[in-house]
């Protein structure tokens, strides 16, 4: 052992002694190297300061949200987006910038109609749900039997339904994490199949959505095999107090829904790619991003162009540092999320065999305010680099939360149940699910001090998981 | 003089000498005779405190809102409303429930789509305003050109908006009296016709509108004589902004616009009476009232199905009391108020004989919040029965505002000009211009304590003006 590397390890401990808990009854934590120099440590924290100064992310969500606006997964908009974001960073002087492209099925929204006819005639807020069929042209027009949640619609009778629409309520509660939204997100994923199992025309849904604006939310749906397909769409929360105020008339509900969405084999995706190579371990990577796809109803502020802003302006932070770090940090602006986390699922059957040299990865997409939690899924060793980072991201308001389950992010899922190393930088969701998936999530809706803030939490884990060594799987 | 004309007179000094303001530099008021017996005074605080425990209010609009929905002016569902009020009016008991008809000019929405084509494409969120024509049927596509307010599009000059699209910004700012409204509104009333004198293939506006919600502000609009018409429409406040930023890059933007909106000669419409005839003087009459007539996009909750519940559950408290005042109460549900306060003109025209039989009136139609100011335009005799009014609302969080000019309400608005006496009970309208003239102007923004506080002040008012004798004419 050298003195150097004695005096390196020396420095280490005195650092993750700085970064232990203080006050818990735990017993300490066994030091463990991590590779990073006091001074390392020093520049995460000039890193961050500077975030809190002001950075680009807000240009960057301005820029895209006004010069392209709704990029739909598949579409030409998403197509013009990867282009804007690929000329975006070569001008900031990104390495191997690039798109890796794949293809998807395409579906497009077209007109959406809906009109409750009796007993008391009047129009409908609806939008159809993501890849769900379309109405014959004319529409349909059928009684309408309503279901308190989905487990009371799955309790139905088979043929119960036949010649009927299915409306499910299910009104979602807010969340601070956002833990709820694969709970009451299960109608809109699940439930067309199950209303058609009884014989149901149709289904409508309550929106997703914590809100009480006559925005209905979007988002996917899938069919089961083997069931017949049939349209779905979602009410506004106004519109689904509505219905149900009707409802409770005790008089039968008439409505007339039509949708005209258009579906086709195959549409152009792609993920957008740029790095900053590691100076010592170069096939060492640690990811960061967002999603470029939005739905197409709003400009994809908050979902996600926020995200792709904060991600980026956090890697052109180090990019403009001078410093380079030990590992390559890949920031990946992923394509065609909103349906289905396509590309992530791409990105894995891409990079298979690459997966292991992947260190660890994050991916902001929980819309743009403040970062108040901090959870982790790494190795002991990894631990010792969260606890560092920890140390960093108290004072912008940042708690430690679980250390065995970190939620990554969506499309980081299929290679964190492969096996990678993540850590989420949570969110404050609570207003989250009031714009998502809805035309109101626009550039107004964004706080730049709080995408800032995003910026210094995210430097902070990028420049600590680039440079430092240690490894993070488990 | 009797005895019991004196013991009256002492007693009215006795109730003034209450009512006087406490504490003021000024010098007493002279006592004037309002004919308000303590008893009368007594009964108008005890409706009050039965007002603030609960009303049928919340029912009233909730039912309104619900089993008619949106009822524009001159339509089959404005039919359907005053056939709906005449039957609830008749089943709570009032007298002389009727409706007044009249015809107006019918108007139709239909379609409304816009879309920014050039340099960066994207849909726009739009609507068409009352009473504009349309585009042709494929739509129009020209360039656009902003202007910062309705002032710099009047100095633009002649011809240089040939063949293109006028933007105006003119962002509305809020105000609790809601008395911004006249100079933004102005915008939308009149901007088309200042347009087409430059040019103008149509009409973009900055929806009068304060909220940051893609909800665009519809609202009636009028052509000048002589000139162009020209399609206009609002865009809600976020694509304004985009709009706004997209010009500021400097590049020309190109706009894609297609309205069909569908006008007729003539279309039903009506006033709503319904009574409680005085027990003295039968002949004279105190008004108040709502407009049952909406604007299509939303249900009218807030404008002005709130009014209507208001006024109606005020004088409602009135019936069941058991006492009957001494003029007649005449509650007028309006037709037609949206495209130009219809309602009002057409019952001064079936009315003017009778004008000075009308010894004071007002209109509930500011939404849904709490009344905190009352304003007055009464004679001096008049001001002594405002000032027992002002006293016994002070506990409810009503200041004493303007005693020369009330406001009155829009459908008394003619009346007004005619020399009817009146007062305003003005409600808190930080927020009303968020939601007005919307999608999003529906039953979940309506609190039923602040209903039912707008109610107790009401019935004061109300039952105070009509067992009095006072002449508010000035």
């Amino acid at each position: 052992m050298t003195v150097s590397v004695v005096r390196a390890r020396l420095l280490l401990a005195c650092a993750l002694l700085l970064a232990a808990p203080v006050g818990t009854a735990a017993e300490p934590a066994p030091a463990t190297p991590t590779a990073l120099s006091p001074a390392s440590i020093e520049h995460a924290r000039t890193l961050r300061d500077q975030a809190l100064d002001g950075t680009m992310a807000w240009d960057m969500v301005e820029a895209l949200t006004t010069e392209i606006g709704p990029r739909l997964a598949g579409s030409e908009a998403e197509a013009r987006a990867r282009d804007w974001a690929v000329s975006r960073l070569r001008t900031m002087g990104f390495e191997n910038v690039r798109v890796e492209p794949f293809t998807i099925p395409g579906w497009e929204r077209g007109e959406e109609h809906a009109a409750l006819l009796a007993p008391f005639p009047q129009p409908l807020e609806i939008t159809t749900l993501g890849g769900s069929v379309g109405t014959p042209a004319a529409g349909l027009e059928a009684e309408l039997v309503s279901f308190e949640s989905l487990a009371a619609l799955r309790a139905a009778a088979p043929g119960s339904l036949d010649g009927k629409i299915a409306y499910v309520s299910h009104a979602m509660q807010r969340t601070q994490d956002g833990s709820s939204y694969g709970f009451y997100g299960e109608l809109r994923r699940v439930g067309a199949s199950v209303a058609a199992e009884k014989g149901a025309l149709a289904l409508l849904i309550r929106s997703i959505g914590t809100d009480s604006h006559r925005f209905p939310h979007t988002g996917q749906m899938r069919y089961a095999e083997g069931v017949a397909r049939i349209p779905a769409a979602a009410l506004s929360n106004p519109d689904a107090d509505q219905i149900e105020r009707v409802a409770q008339r005790g008089q039968p509900l008439r409505v007339h829904l039509a949708l005209s969405p258009q579906a086709s084999a195959e549409a152009p995706s792609g993920n957008v790619i740029a790095e900053i190579v590691g100076r010592e371990r170069p096939e060492e990577i640690v990811i960061i991003g967002g999603h470029l796809d939005s739905w197409d109803l709003g400009t994809g502020a908050i979902d996600d162009g926020a995200g792709v802003a904060i991600t980026t302006a956090a890697a052109k932070l180090i990019l403009d540092s001078g410093k380079r770090p030990r590992r390559t940090i890949r920031l990946i602006l992923w394509g065609a999320e909103e349906v289905g986390l396509l590309g992530g699922y791409e990105y894995l059957e891409a990079h298979r065999e690459q997966l292991p040299q992947h260190v660890i990865g994050t991916e902001s997409d929980f819309g743009a305010e403040r970062i108040w939690q901090l959870t982790a899924q790494v190795s002991p060793a990894g631990q010792a680099v969260v606890d560092i980072m920890s140390e960093l991201l108290a004072p912008l308001g940042v708690a430690r939360g679980s250390m065995d389950k970190s939620g990554s992010g969506p499309d980081l899922v299929p290679m964190v149940e492969a096996g990678l190393p993540s850590l989420r930088l949570v969110q404050n969701g609570t207003d989250y699910f009031d714009l998502h998936h809805t035309h109101d999530d626009t550039l107004d809706k964004i706080d730049p001090a709080a995408l800032d803030q995003n910026v210094a939490a995210y430097v902070v884990f990028t420049w600590l998981a680039a440079d430092s060594t240690v490894n993070f799987w488990r």
